[in-house]
């Protein structure tokens, strides 16, 4: 993997996202076929799955060697982050997806060695295309995205999970008062594009590695401080309370553990 | 006013909130002159009041012996309910505005002897134009709205305010748990949309009458209920915690109470 061109795997991986939501859009009207995984507000819709397939495919034909985490199973049992790693979510908010048919992403992180180096989510209806890693910056669409200013909380919006404000995990509704208010728009990956765009300073929620691996390496890169909610580094192999924001707003969430 | 032509006062509205929404649009990256209100959350910048004037001023055109009831304080002390009235909110969802430049709307509902006959939302950045009224049915710009499946509570996506979320106001944690999730937009008019295109079931939030008066309009229009939050009629003239929803979730909401 030395001479893995990042700017081609980049290209690559938008080009992959891009399609596979122009074959979701062209299915946004069907009947979805809905199950349950978890429990009964977490779902799984055949378009979540011919979706990751569609990117797993992509993925082996043009990177063989490389390892895939796939939030619906068509990846690899991942045990280790050495190599290439691609991390999968191919709709990021499926009950949006399922109730709204709007605010859901489909997102990819491509990590080597454990390192973050292309991150891509794709908000499938406002057609917005966030992509970057640390060699190239941060971009909406064509137009490189500024460092978000290091505002403190009580000056931006806190993006939050519904599950943990209701039951005052982490003491997120202190956070949350100390905040300009609450938003909740129930998908990781679009809650990342607003924190990258400054329009809030954080937000908290229990995540998987594909819910965070994509927006991970974007808000790095721009800066911005991204650990579980204790401080510790994320693993990107378990689900953890995640906790990004800027410099300032990360560290008074944290000193409210 | 027993003369009023309601589609002509309809198309009115959509062309001075369509109006309004361009100049609002072409100074969208000034720097904002931002002020508090009633608290440190409760904002209003230069472009509210400006939009606000621009609106009133061609009412008063238009309809002279109407009243105004408006936001930010250009139009009348309204006292009683006879006749034609206006209800303005110039920028709804001025945070979101202020921090995001996004989910904020522009509303005007018209109300006749105190019934609602016309309600016009524009969601400014998605340009999308929500109008409608009992002698029109509502529509998405040119499209009819069908009518919201009369879903349960566990069945969609509750919208919420989040300082009610985080104090429990009126048992909204257990109605969120209910649900199939909270969301939180922070705008009543994206609010409203969200619910008459069905894609959530309720909505919860202490309003004004500007808050709700074009919403209410088109929710009643498209069978949805529209009380405050222990079922009894709402107030044009005051503010109350307000509960929309499905025929269904609107009573399992009060059951709660």
């Amino acid at each position: 993997m030395a001479t893995l061109n990042t700017w081609r795997l980049a290209l690559d991986i938008k080009q992959w996202v891009v399609t596979a939501a122009e074959a979701v859009k062209l299915h946004l009207h069907d009947d979805l076929k809905v199950n349950t995984k978890s429990g009964r507000n977490d779902l799984v819709t055949n378009i979540d799955k011919t979706t990751e397939q569609y990117l797993v495919q992509k993925i082996r034909a043009q990177y063989p060697e490389a390892k895939i985490v796939g939030e619906e199973g068509f990846g690899d049992q991942v045990e280790d982050l050495t190599g290439l790693v691609f991390f999968v979510d191919p709709i990021d908010g499926t009950m949006n997806f399922v109730k709204a048919r709007e605010n859901f992403a489909i997102m990819i992180g491509a990590y080597l060695d454990g390192k973050g180096i292309v991150g891509v989510i794709l908000d499938v209806m406002k057609d917005e295309l966030f992509w970057g890693g640390p060699e190239f910056g941060v971009y909406k669409n064509n137009l490189p995205l500024p460092k978000p200013k290091n505002i403190t909380l009580s000056e931006g919006l806190l993006g939050m999970s519904g599950p943990l404000l209701v039951h005052d995990v982490k003491h997120v509704a202190a956070a949350v008062t100390a905040s300009s208010g609450a938003r909740i728009f129930g998908s990781a990956g679009i809650e990342f594009t607003k924190v990258i765009q400054g329009f809030e300073n954080g937000y908290v929620s229990k995540l998987m590695p594909w819910d965070f691996a994509a927006g991970k390496v974007m808000a790095e890169t721009l800066g911005l401080k991204v650990t579980d909610i204790d401080g510790e580094p994320l693993s990107m192999l378990s689900s953890k309370i995640v906790l990004i924001g800027t410099e300032r707003t990360h560290a008074q969430i944290l000193a409210l553990q």
